[in-house]
């Protein structure tokens, strides 16, 4: 079996197929035109220029195409890259699905799926319950393939499920060990908390923030959706159980500096911002250790203050 | 006629009807219960202790009432309060309306009320315009007679409306002299800035927060009332009017830190945010030099960084 | 059976066995002595100001004595506090013991002690195993007695071990979910992380900072005792595992600003952190919502950033 | 008429008089020279690079120079700039003033001179009318013709005066809706606050910090020269008319982050310090706006914390 | 001879003389008038109040009057006072100077002169020497008698000269052991550099701040008298020397937050103000711990960040 | 003889002996490898690229070798480097000794070694005087040889003991001037403060931070050694003079955002910190002046707020 992009070691040849991720028209400092790509696979990215790229190419070689590419992986600045020696789209007969090439979370659609109703039933409160599902039944297939965000954590397919059902186990165990929690109202605060993303984010693929999701942000946007279905079920917004569950969401980023119109103030809304803090953090750290050697630190993690973590050799 | 409460200088008599704004019983160090007890009238607010109030007083005395007051005017502490010599119920024939003993906005309700009309008319754009008349179909008297905050600036009846009508007029003049901003857009941004407040409070009688004041807040809550109203005028909340309006409305706070869940991003999301301030900065200017002798220092102001400000000789 | 001392309600008479856990002559502002005492019992705490102290009491009623306490009910600026009508030591055949008086953890000392082996267990690398265990052969009976902090979260007799495997179990259900993690790490981690509160801290009675408390920290002062640990057990300092168990020590405090002389750049170091916060948040808040009425807000939580939350109506 | 530099779209060819903005000589990474130009007129900038300069070439095309430039509009690494095909000095009978290829204020100078001296009559107070004529008298010109900075807000030619002009219309207009402020003082006030950088900064072209501006600054400076006025006025500094007027510019930064060696203590200096605000971010927002197309972001606004600011349809 | 104030213990016998620093009128919880006195010689100060003051005493008893005290020494909050048995004014005979009264620097004024005369020959460079001898041509007798501060460090009448001249110390001695450092520069900049003190504040005797003391502030202050001296002098304020002066002397505070208008930019200005801190940093831990028993630690140091100090045993 | 280095001008052809500092294979942006080359000797460091190396060039120069280097001496983005014609190793008979190419202190080793007994010497309290001598038993030649940081300041052989006896000579003469600070313990502490480092670097050539200097950090590495030879000294760890020692050396970064664990809470504490940042300081602002032209500013110096300082005209 063909090895994955990110697999080959410096001077390899390379001949694979990939997705073209992103492909960009530049100018050299001599000024000459040529085309810079980005190709990808589910084992991550590979960047690459086309020196003396035809017209053709320029037209043809558009992001979400797949690519028979052929090739020495080398580096530029310390990033690899490949120099390409032959680039053309697949034929017939050859691989095309871009779904194929893309990451994803580390879970099947369909067992997170599973574990998404497993995670309703356990909220037996029946306005938490009743809103849940009427959201999931808009957001569901989004809820399954959106990235939980454009870059930083879980930035892959099925990503926003992902984080949200581990966020939701980390909650149920939580529930176990400090009784005076609630756990319903942690699960439906884990299962919500990033749903708005689904609106800030213009899809899995050559992801973007779209307008409302630079300009009201995804907070406010599932704040929003929440409102609505609750105006369509007829309940209270003044109940405590809607001012809570909004409170849950609304606050879970902790600060106001990150974007929360207001810090937790009960509870269980300065707990899911812990969880949701913890599991980012560790599959930031999970993903930047996976590319260090043992015995050498890792990249700089943005979303960890620039930190950089050490692998241990074992 | 009457002095008001603020008027009576150290050592004179005091003789006047007033309202009590609080009254809490509370415990000498040797273990003697007390009554405390805020005096107020349209002046501003009078403390003073009524050391051996008997059982009838204790229940009768409470807020909302009207009393006659009698005492002298003393200091503790440096700050101003009165010697109760004697006080009592106002009875028939006297004085018994609590409106009457309220600081009010230095407009009048029917005046603010017309104004509100004029910038109204103003906003051409269908959008806003049905948008903003829909909102003030239900929330028109809260508007004209709600404090703007509970306490900081425009703290008193009729602060909201005194203080977005302010901001309208600026906006107005301002977009005369910098044609390139949108000066629908900051009228009605400034009409609906605080609006959540009617909701974030109890009212403009002995104010405090109510629970989705604290656990939402005003700016989500007034986000909330916008996406009502679209939804039941079947505007899209995707349209670039929709989004502009709620932008403006949730960036007004200017930072993160101070509670918007985003940074202005549209000049008059910006410029709205800096005359909510300069508005806001010269109420609480004038409110505290106006307690202020010439030559001397105001007190600090909590809002401005605790700073104190100078009152000049004229 | 007699009420506990924070069970009263205002006015009511008290009569019950408390300790004294502080006692302070005062000056009236006219200039007479007094006694100020704090009476406590594993309910809490009540002050109360003995007014006509002789000098036989000023000597007898000192901090460590159970006595028998009479008088009602009061409170003084908001602040429950007993109006004494009598107080004298306890006698012959009444009840006598410190210990009896304490706020304790909520899990039994015997209990604690079997988890504390259980983890110990679980650690199976040889190193750390030996480490924490030569350890724990010093600061056994104060790691199961010390509180956690003089005030803030878990300060009460055995806080230190009841947070300590508190964070054990987190540490262990975290691996369950998160493989990548090395729960051996967290494990001895979380059991050493505060044991130099044992030589930071006086002690489980009137808790006060030691001089080396003070001028060095608990951070350094466990780090002193892994060190000649090591040294005994003939461990290289520079090894692997010796350089990650202090690191992860060293770092649990987060970020340089609370303490810790490095900030975590290893994975468990970042969890072990989080876990702290979470547990000792928990703690904080459920420790305040416990003297708090439904429906209402707390004290503000200094821990906590000086946050106030609202305890829901079930 | 021939288009300005700035008007070009990618690939079209240039053929346009501009003014050498600046003019490096470089190597390129395989150690050849050649020299880095930056051409401009008054509709902003474009570098190019000339790769195989000739000496002649070296040194006659420097600063200050007009040339007539011929090319194609490219772009690197995202940034406009020109592929020189050629380039040589303007001829006798070409245009040959630099002003004219020089940004300037949108409003003619002329009309800026007669508006300055209409706020000067509304500033009937003896001694600021004095004190603000008097230092008019030596910086008139200078006062008309610097930029208000180097680079950020109103960096260009009568930028100072464009600037200062119109936040005394801002305080005009204040004033009018607030008449507790003292416009005289606001009027002096922003004519003169920002008048130091004719001192700070070396003149309207190839502006740069002058030694004073770096080591002492424009706000000193102009306080050293109000000073000296006073000092030839006769004026008493301590008297209450100067101690102010000082106070006003010297606190008009608003923060002693960011060089105001008091913060405003005084009405009129807080609200100076916003309307300097106010216009030095509408500026920042028109500039960076024009230069971007509808319903998309601007670059990021240094002087507006890097934000970036959304166009709007229309 | 007689005990100095703050030399007697709790509840010895006061019999002394003292100076009254400040009296005011209060009024007790119940309502009636009290004076509060502060007394203070060279130990120090102590509080004590007049319950049953005659409207004599309250007409008699002002500040800068010497007094004969006694009465019993005492402690109200765990701070020191005396409760008076008898006060009355100093009769003919009995001491009568107020400036034997007061807390002065360690070194005697005619020292501290020859010091200062020392120092200024040391300036050999003609224009600082000049501006040097210009300025404590006026400011001598000030410089020699105000203290450097309100309250914080070296707030004693000298207390301006012997901080300033501390400095002058530090920077011969640097100068000697780093040769690149310009000691002229450094030695007439801390001549200098707290000399607008005299301007801003009122004087050695209970000292307050000035008007343009609060809205111009000492460092302006001072930089408008150099100004003025060199215009006198006829020296060029753009010469390299003038420059450089008023660099060193603005930027002394370090940081534009701490009130500098600049940040130091030369050398000889970054180490002023280190000196700067090391002497007042020196002299604030050296008067906290002067008042603070071995082996505990002094009171919170508001300069310093609010840190208490250790005195150790020896 | 030859020049140095950093000696040439632009243009000048190099004819030198120099170090190899670092030798990276990269990837022009056209996909060629080249070879890039730092050469350094004591007057500091010059940048080469050998575009077209052989595999013998490649494998024979490396980091720590001497070459003959040839080549013209350029620039690229401002910054000098050589275009290097010709570079070989050194032969027989040619300078080989790489530590005749590095940076040194300004003092030679043995006039370091002598002033370090001498302070060693004046150590008299025979708990401090054997601590050091105990460890400089053991880390006395990395004590002399070892920078002060890996960049930064002091970052040249011998660095660490250059920086270190230059706070020992501050703290004498401060001592002098303040008897009331221990010169004795400041002295121990400025030799101690930064011994760790000797742990944390690799060492004088090509320094890197070793892993324990990265997981622990070189403050609490000098804990460690010092508990370490208290220990087998057997003196008491509680002991004041064990304790003020540590916390001295603990607390030297001042601020726990530097990563002290304590901040300084005893006098010489603060003063040691004091001092190193003034050497630390002068350092920096001396070695960025000396390679700045007069009347111009320096370079950024990271270690000072990125703050450039001007060097003046004599």
């Amino acid at each position: 079996m063909a090895k994955l992009l990110t697999e080959y070691k410096d001077t390899e040849h390379i001949d694979s197929f990939s997705l073209i991720k992103s492909a960009d028209i530049r100018l050299t400092k001599t000024g000459k035109t040529y085309l810079n790509l980005i190709f990808s696979d589910r084992s991550g990215d590979l960047p690459g220029n086309l020196w003396d790229a035809t017209d053709e190419q320029t037209k043809s070689l558009v992001p979400g195409k797949i690519v028979k590419l052929q090739g020495v992986r080398g580096a530029y600045q310390d990033k690899p890259q490949v120099q390409i020696t032959n680039v053309r789209l697949s034929e017939a007969g050859e691989p095309d699905n871009p779904a194929d090439f893309m990451i994803h979370a580390p879970i099947k659609e369909e067992e997170m799926n599973d574990e998404l109703s497993d995670f309703i039933l356990m909220i037996t409160n029946p306005t938490w319950n009743r809103l849940v599902r009427k959201l999931f039944s808009i957001y569901h297939d989004q809820f399954l393939r959106y990235p939980a965000a454009k870059s930083n954590h879980h930035a892959f397919a099925g990503g926003l499920a992902f984080h949200s059902l581990s966020i939701a186990k980390l909650s149920r165990n939580l529930a176990n060990q400090y009784p005076q929690l609630n756990s319903e109202l942690l699960i439906a605060g884990a299962l919500l908390h990033d749903l708005g993303k689904t609106i800030e984010l213009s899809g899995p693929i050559a992801t973007q923030y779209t307008i409302s999701g630079n300009l009201i942000g995804h907070i406010t946007l599932i704040d929003e959706q929440i409102v609505l279905a609750a105006h369509e079920l007829h309940f209270d917004l003044q109940s405590e159980e809607m001012v809570l569950i909004r409170h849950v969401v609304l606050a879970h980023h902790g600060l106001l500096e990150y974007g929360s119109p207001v810090r937790p103030a009960v509870m269980e809304a300065e707990v899911l911002h812990q969880l949701d803090e913890i599991d980012a953090g560790i599959q930031m750290m999970t993903a930047a250790l996976d590319k260090t050697d043992k015995n050498t630190f890792s990249d700089r993690i943005f979303g960890l203050d620039n930190r950089r973590f050490y692998k241990t050799s074992e």
